[in-house]
């Protein structure tokens, strides 16, 4: 197993869907759990010493802690996403402002799908074929938007 | 001992001012511990473990996880500090934004004074001796207010 | 009676109802009335002066000031709950910005479960059977985290 | 006397001379107070309910709970005068976003001589040589920009 | 007559109705007019130099310039009432931050009850029958606000 | 002449000196002004009414309502450049958020250098030889990184 | 072809209706493109080379890079206009907030129609018939306060 | 070589001192270059297409647009650095908030430091000697905290 998902809650699970979509397309395998920083912090310890992961996803909302805790507990790459809410600088400023020593590598807003593609792009540092679909899906890309292209300008 | 006081780095010191400067105005017991929600994270597990202490401060700055930390680790009441620096809503969020479930009591910015105060109410709910010594201090505030007035209109 | 909570409209309502569902599970004695810092400034300040009430939980969106007025009039813990709307910032900086010597305990916007949380904790402190509940309700968080941890995986 | 104007600390002062030189050149009378709607709060009802004023003036920083709560104890008009600090959205919004029922007139961040010619706007609605040095100053005020605008060209 | 209210478009009727509303029960005259800071301005203008009113109420939304436009042509006082879009804050910032010389008396967010509660106050600082009217609504808040609380507690 | 600068105020000076650098050095030739929206409305009416004007810049920080209103009296392109102060987010959000029919262009927080640039941009449209020396200026601030490279990699 | 309307994506599709609609009534050519900063950047720098082009208009949402990017392949002048999401002042700052040399003239929040009438004003600088039609839809702009207004004094 | 630093500007230099630091400690390889998005666009193309690369990171302020470009033009990984100065929004909300499809790895505000960690934590799922050094560095970070907590229990 590769890349390790914890949501901090059940109802990140819109987010988790744009993360699994991406990973599947990718064929990166991944495990998912939920685990709270603040209700089950043993929990979240205890996954983020899983010795057979290389990156770590952490989702969470509000005062996004989780990340940071994940982080806390090993020195494998952790990807945190922001959730949206009522107030939104919230989970984005929590996950992105670290303080010096424990980095965690913040994506935008429910950019289930960017925490993936980035995930993909630091394993494919030692996966040649996964750095090959990953050049396959930036040309697919381009191409989409080609093709929105034409149909706003039909 | 019944306030535990934890500094999320040793450069918070001078809210750690703040919070002694009344606690011992007081004469509530207490003492102090740098620990990092990230980097010491073990040791702020077994700090929060303590079951001599009434009332946690925590004090953190940028992306302030530390209240919450603690908070995961005790059901004793945990008061938060935010410590300013160059964003100031980072620390704020971070501490106010809790999820449900793990409570954190957040104080104003740099607060360490009110953190202490807040404190004392709370161990005062048990100790008479205590509340008495809150009501003198509410008065000598109020007092301190008149001078202000008379100096202010010279 | 412990818990005084103060509203600052009836149309604060579905926080109320969330403060309301903690306390009675933790089985916390509490009375509510509706009170405003502005309309009803007296009346205010009688609640406030009540020697029967442990702590005190307000609950107010705007410029929330209500939880600051009633502190204004106790010694007892204040715990202030922002109510959210179309600026959320005016009311989260209005309860955590307190000046020195009146502290307020602020918690997260529309959180009024983690208020009756953290009123309870303050209570518990001496009241061994009411920590026990509290023991008992962390202990059922961390299992509902499991059960949607499995559900996600399922 | 027509103007009372309220301070929330003698730290304020700055904002207090901008407030000062304004009703002195345009010639209106006013007091001076110290008060504190969280340590004074029952001096700032005495000083709101004092007859003889036409207008309140209350200045106040972080949640800014002072012009609020003087307007909860008068029907008299009540400026609020924000004061800057670390935050500066904090007494802003805590002065402008007023719940339904009970004014405030918010003018800018430490704008003491805007709140001084709002105070005697509204007393020269019934004092015509007060409207006549206001027309006197606003036609200072375009000479000066003129002036302004002949030494930038110089 | 003797309130001017100044609409910056008529979308913003629902912040009208509030203003007449409770200018209606005051029984204080006004006139309603749709003029527009940056696309007629010389109709501001004009509106503004009507020496028969006695307060201007300019509401507006977005870069809210009207409320200081009128400002700028009158030495009456004039409250700006911000209105509520995608941003908020560019708003209720345009209305509050006027520089130097120019005070407008900013409300809350859409607050046009407030906005004519503070006219009413202006006005009756030379109408003895209006203050009376206005004491007598505060009181009506105050019982509505005992009736909330009936409720609540039902 | 072909550009016209209005600065609110002669404390904008910083920002003017950054605008007539840049025009001086692509030869565009300007007039320079202090006139302010709030207190000398008529004397930026009459500047905006100026036929001989390709381009405005107005400078103004606060509520700065100055680029809007020159752009009111104008059909020519009005640039706005926000000037900094201690909000930062009240200039900006004044001069951008501009309502429908009345266009500003906002450049960026005391960016006098870019609307300068912008202004020559659009001169440059029926002025062949100001465009040739808009390129020359950007292949000047590409060899200027250029350079900034070289001495960093030092 | 005088103006090149860039899309960062498809859905953008309302805002691009605000700009065609107002180029068409002033009869003000161009074409439309959707083109990404990020997933075609290639395809950005060969439009933004295009010598027939007057004028830009780059449409883009959250780190809205693409008015920028195109800012950075050509001389003519660039108007960004940001996107309508979740947070808002992501778009606007990254529109806005250009370093020093390569400037974009930024447009309210959604604001096709002031991006669109912004164009034709700088295309106006050398088409006088364009400068006609400008003036007449001004007047048709106050017309419809005037419109507005009746309808509100109804 | 392993990581290619970006910079947006030679004035950057402090953040890059804070990156190089941490690289040289860990005895990562890496080279630096100044390279603007704006300015110099071909250049950044160019930089991120080098195929000796594993990591880049990308220090940029204001509407920051550094990193995302360099994503624009490579599969590998892009880390982000958010540059201090007049708003800090603005950098952190430009590079934290990608589209869909071009993924940054956003670290805190100037945190050039975190950067350089997350660099090798990326580079060592393939370098079991860097591995080893991160954990030596993770345990030297914990012993400081103990220090600072030694020094001011002092």
């Amino acid at each position: 197993m590769t890349v390790s998902i914890v949501l901090g809650s059940a109802s990140d699970e819109p987010v988790l869907k744009r993360i699994t979509t991406v990973l599947d397309e990718l064929e990166v395998p991944y495990k998912v759990t939920v685990a709270s920083a603040h209700r089950t912090p043993d929990r979240v310890r205890t996954l983020a010493g899983d010795e057979n992961v290389d990156v770590f996803i952490a989702v969470a909302g509000l005062s996004a802690a989780l990340p940071g805790v994940v982080a806390a507990h090993t020195n494998k790459p952790v990807i945190g996403v922001p959730v949206s809410g009522k107030v939104n600088l919230d989970s984005i400023l929590s996950i992105v402002q670290m303080p010096k020593g424990v980095p965690v590598a913040a994506v935008g807003l429910d950019r289930g799908d960017n925490a993936a593609i980035l995930a993909a792009e630091m394993i494919a540092l030692k996966d040649d074929s996964l750095a090959e679909r990953l050049i396959k899906k930036r040309e697919d890309m381009a191409q989409d938007v080609l093709k929105q292209s034409e149909s706003v300008q039909g």
